[in-house]
């Protein structure tokens, strides 16, 4: 039995005019996941813990983000397809603008012109340290140090505001290799601040009106360490579906095959026929296909109540095709964002799983109904091997 | 007040036709503890987790598995009766059937005669390791090294399979402990070849037409390590009323007495009777009785629905007497055997408990009735400590 779990990112809610989104829309689809299935609810990392989409879907895919997790940056660079080692320090990066010292816009503008060609000019050598540079999805980036004696407790040098030098990076600890890393962030920032202020594309850009893009802001300093590979803890080849690099990063981190879809972009507008379709025909090759669709999140961290009950109708009429597979499906969420909080919060998520199941009560997908339902509260560290002991792909402890 | 726990051997079971079949038998003595009681879902080891009986069993008890499994042989050595010391190395073994060096049969055609007396040919002492041999049940033996440097991460001897000699067994690990047992037990294996393929009694076996029992295959090697003794853990003694060895021996691992009683057998025509006898006597000596019952499993294991409904009707009817007593009664499961899967699954076992306990809405001892019970869904290893606070047996932690 080949199993898809369906993660819509932040689709949990808080109540609104005494309904959540989830709870106002009309989605057939998802009702018969939770009518056919087993439900429950679900703490992604811990109850009352707000989990991050990084954290969160490490401890869904069954690792414990409290072990593996030191800061997003590997992630973002794993999921702009840079190769990484365990000891590589990786930082997701904004290109901002600098004059006179200050910082007057974090996003450049928010403005691609000519940052893949600015991007390439960043990739020194430092104090024997490979500095590994690339632009990811509108005015962001990754940089990656590959090195010895390197450590990712570090400041970040993103001040996240405005009107502000780029920080100085510090040591966080006591020892001489975050030390010696700090200095070579600060050593990167300050060269990248001169090759980019002096180039033709930033001169480009200011004759076309446009804010130069002439400062690396970093944050997320991370190192990925040794994550065992999925297909060696389960015994399975598993593949990730994915609009967004944070998640294509996460689940390149565990070892699932990264599939891409024309048009999937992580935002509401993405192309979900699409991803539905990949996941379908990637069960032909995987025994696990995760598909994750970012577009609710985006919405609920914009407020919009109404947006996220059309977002969820939309997503319910894409993935109607994959009632129809003899397989082990699973709806849930990464973690809750209200649109009343505009933020994540530890609100646990619903979760339905159809398939080879003890079927219960539950007939609406919800916080609410679902939280009624026979699999109980459980933690998200643990879904992973109970969706493949009903796809009947575990191993048994002992004898 | 004292506490009687039932574990029917996988009695948890999935659907078939709408049902599993504890909802399709009829079992009022079940149906009644539920009832009187307050009931839930356990997960003996993790959610997702397979257990094995031993596995789940150490749960049960309230010992960490993943701290003190680590493989069968232990605890089948100490239900065959043997005395081990914590850094003894023991294995279960079966007499197989050898012909020019190849495995024509690996149980030696499930034929006894003979085995005790070939059994004592094999306690050798090899390099000062002393070999403590022992027929179990049926074709089945134990076997034991005692001696110092020592070490159970060796591979196995029996190939699993026909027409493959037996397996040399290799180290698991770069220790000399490991390399020096995986020596002796090539030797062990070599000299009783020698001894039990000249014996008289094999020669006997031949004339009348059996194989020889000329082989011995080792597997599911294991160290005991200390486990704090039941009666020191938790302040008073408890008893054992099984019928298979694997059970018996966890049992006697952690140090619950263990009851013999005539015709328990561990198969489905079990004297169950003769068991719920014993517990009830037992219960003038212990403040705990454990009575485990096999049938529910081996029947499953089988795929026999109608087979498994017959099973649990029979208990249902022995088990009565107990339902008289003023004791805390707990019915419950060590792991699922769903017999459309005919093998462990992960699925949560029902559990009820009745004595004095908060009663619930609970009506019908079954996986799905109990997931809706107000004890919600538990953890094997805190179950012990739930029923002996329920029998105020507990301590309290803190102040």
């Amino acid at each position: 039995m080949k199993t898809v779990l369906i993660v819509c990112d932040g689709i949990g809610d808080r109540l609104k005019n005494g309904k959540t989104p989830l709870e106002a829309a009309h989605k057939p689809n998802m009702d018969e996941i939770s009518k056919r299935g087993i439900n429950g609810i679900m703490d992604t990392i811990a109850p009352g813990v707000i989990p991050g989409s990084d954290t969160a879907h490490l401890s869904i895919f069954g690792y414990d983000a409290y072990k593996y997790y030191t800061g997003r940056g590997p992630f973002e660079a794993l999921g702009a397809g840079v190769e990484l080692d365990a000891d590589d320090i990786s930082f997701r990066c904004n290109f901002g603008s600098i004059q006179e010292g200050m910082i007057v816009d974090r996003r450049a503008g928010r403005d691609e012109y000519g940052l893949d060609k600015l991007s390439e000019l960043l990739d020194f050598e430092i104090d024997g340290v490979k500095v590994v540079f690339k632009k990811s999805s509108g005015h962001r980036a990754v940089l990656v140090f590959k090195g010895s004696n390197l450590s990712e407790k570090i400041s970040e040098t993103d001040p996240e505001e405005l009107n502000s030098p780029a920080r100085k990076s510090f040591p966080l600890d006591e020892t001489k290799e975050a030390k010696f890393t700090s200095k070579i962030l600060n050593e990167f920032t300050e060269r990248a601040y001169r090759v980019l202020e002096k180039s033709e594309i930033n001169k480009e850009r200011i004759k076309a009106g446009k804010l130069p893009a002439n400062i690396v802001l970093a944050r997320g300093s991370g190192k990925l360490g040794k994550l065992e590979c999925f297909e060696k803890k389960y015994g399975f080849k598993g593949a990730c579906v994915a609009g967004v690099n944070l998640i294509k990063g996460v689940s390149r981190a565990v070892g699932l095959d990264i599939l891409e879809v024309e048009g999937a972009n992580g935002h509401v507008n993405s192309n979900i026929k699409g991803k539905v379709e990949k996941t379908i025909e990637a069960l032909n090759s995987y025994d696990f296909v995760f598909l994750h669709i970012k577009g609710t999140d985006e919405i609920s961290h914009d407020g919009n109540f109404e947006g996220k009950v059309n977002m969820i109708e939309k997503i319910d009429h894409e993935i109607g095709e994959l009632l129809n597979l003899d397989i082990t499906l699973a709806l849930t969420a990464d973690h809750s964002t209200p649109v009343t909080v505009k933020e994540h919060t530890a609100d646990p998520v619903p979760i339905a799983v159809s398939g080879d199941v003890r079927t219960d009560l539950v007939e609406k997908f919800g916080e609410r109904t679902c939280a009624r339902g026979d699999l109980g509260r459980i933690s998200g560290i643990n879904l992973a091997n109970i969706l493949f002991d009903i796809s009947k792909k575990s191993k048994k402890f002992g004898a």
